[in-house]
């Protein structure tokens, strides 16, 4: 770092498993990937090519290479693994993680009807071939999945064999975990951490309240994702209390 | 594409009359021009240089270039036209179209008073030099334009020369074909194309929702004006049924 | 300028003291800002780095160092001069305005309490060596402080060694002179004004609307800070009146 500050949260350090930040790129060019990797390669854990904005994306498999040269996967977002499954072209998609020699996958059902079990069997495929996450929670603002619920998939995909679960939000944090005006579930949160081990989930969390919210909640080292790319170092300072939404908060710990 | 979908709905390629995808540039740089065509000049049919932006651009002629050398043409802004008309500045306005060797021109009238016999005067004027975009609504929210006065003008306007008519927005999206809360004004727009062709006119749609609307209502191929440099990509994969919101939409035609 | 308009209101120009800019980096990268101020130099006066993201930037000395050699001084936020107050460690802070050699620095308490006649000490230290400015308004929603008091801290400050105050608002622009909703508190800024000169006042005002609404109470040159790094040049065309919002604003005293 660029000067010393006492007594700030102590941060893990890359290849993380807790204090796990995923970024969302949204179809940046070449050149926006090299500049940000350039000056944020330290606290990306893992790039999500949102959604399948990765179908149009010009040198894909440079962009892929910039990302993997710095020290950081890529995966192909879940809405793609989803439109690969609805068109029957599951087989194709394993060719395409293999083709751009991806070790990471998504497994989701935001946006199509999928049997838990059938769901669970992809996790159960893929996780022979590369590392899986998986997403719960809808992106249709009308279904509501109550937090036994969750809980449940949570568990099953893990025993299914992913590696973590998300729980879902969108890049604009109004579904699932959220409440349209992007305010925290916190009843469904709170219910799912009785159960779940919090290392193992990544809570999507595009919008500053609500990073600040987990934070506060679970600390410097909680799981985030769905970071848009421009918002990682403000969301390192909100993790370090060194912004002043969490300024109070870690300085109550240490200094007080 | 990098991988093969099927049942994707076919979109139009350049050089596009519909399906057609104006960007609003507000004043990048040379360096954000380049890498930004680079990674999307396939999607972009052409860039507005927002409202008067242009004025202040540095290296104005090179970043023109630049768009016109990855087939993409520019124009100015229509707050422009109207900074110039006010001034009793028309003659200098057609010299800086000559200067800068620009192909495209509109004329609005969204922030002055103009009689509209006058605007479709400068309509048949401009039309003998270059390809002329007009745009009718206002900038104003409070300026309520009732759906037979859009549709009388748009069409005096495309009767006087116009290639197509711009339905406004602004770049917040909150006026014109929109409620201050964003909102699609649905009895104005169903109107309007009981009258205007669907293929001359480019709805102005800045706001992910609104790009919804237009392609669920108007298909893949949807004209749609005033979109983010960085929204291309997310936009043309809500055209592909690509993305949560659309997603079912277009299965419906082919997959169900 | 690219072409000729009659009857723009006049800019002040570098070095500037009123119509001054101050644009807020939250983190960009080394790219970024060579391209950033390739384009807008002529329009920043000051950049901010964000509350304490200098923290956590790569290859700090050399992003100040492009900004110093494009004529921009920089400043460390408030909030980190405040990180290093309340952990006892201003005498480190001061080392680090030297390490970084940097002419200007803020001094605020949005985020710690301090004793206001101790927070002018550290005005009148710090502005022996270099030139400081002074930030009044809480950033919490919830601490409301009445103008008289404002105008006292005001003044003392700029007793006290301050160059310019600067009115509270955060990158949201929800706090301070603003309520929630973003709204200016219009009372506020009027009774300052009554007081306090125009020109040693910086107001933050990162949304558009409050950027407008203080073009048009002060006119073209007025101190405006947290501006987006790609909100610039529409500030700029805001002052000028070349965009719809305050289009009409000018017209009145020029052409009509």
């Amino acid at each position: 770092m660029n000067y010393v500050l006492k007594n700030l949260p102590v941060r893990t350090e890359k290849p993380r498993t807790t204090g796990f930040t995923m970024v969302m790129d949204k179809g940046m060019g070449i050149r926006e990937v090299e500049n940000f990797v350039e000056a944020n390669s330290d606290f990306v854990d893992i790039v999500k090519l949102g959604w399948a904005t990765s179908y149009l994306t010009k040198n894909l498999a440079q962009k892929i290479q910039i990302y993997k040269d710095a020290g950081i996967p890529v995966y192909l977002g879940g809405t793609l693994f989803e439109a690969f499954v609805i068109r029957g072209q599951f087989e194709d998609y394993r060719r395409v993680l293999e083709k751009f020699d991806l070790s990471f996958a998504e497994v989701s059902d935001g946006s199509i009807s999928l049997n838990h079990g059938k769901k669970c069997e992809y996790i159960q495929i893929l996780s022979k071939d590369v590392t899986v996450l998986s997403e719960v929670g809808s992106k249709d603002a009308a279904k509501i999945i109550p937090p036994y619920k969750w809980i449940e998939q949570m568990q099953s995909e893990l025993d299914a064999g992913s590696w973590k679960v998300i729980g879902e939000a969108r890049e604009g944090g109004n579904v699932g975990l959220f409440r349209d005006s992007g305010e925290v579930r916190q009843g469904l949160v709170e219910e799912i951490l009785t159960k779940i081990p919090e290392d193992r989930i990544i809570w999507e969390a595009p919008q500053k309240e609500q990073q600040v919210w987990f934070v506060k909640l679970l600390g410097a080292n909680v799981n985030l994702g769905n970071i848009a790319p421009n918002e990682l170092i403000p969301l390192e300072t909100i993790r370090l209390g060194l912004r002043g939404d969490t300024f109070d908060h870690f300085l109550g710990a240490h200094l007080m």
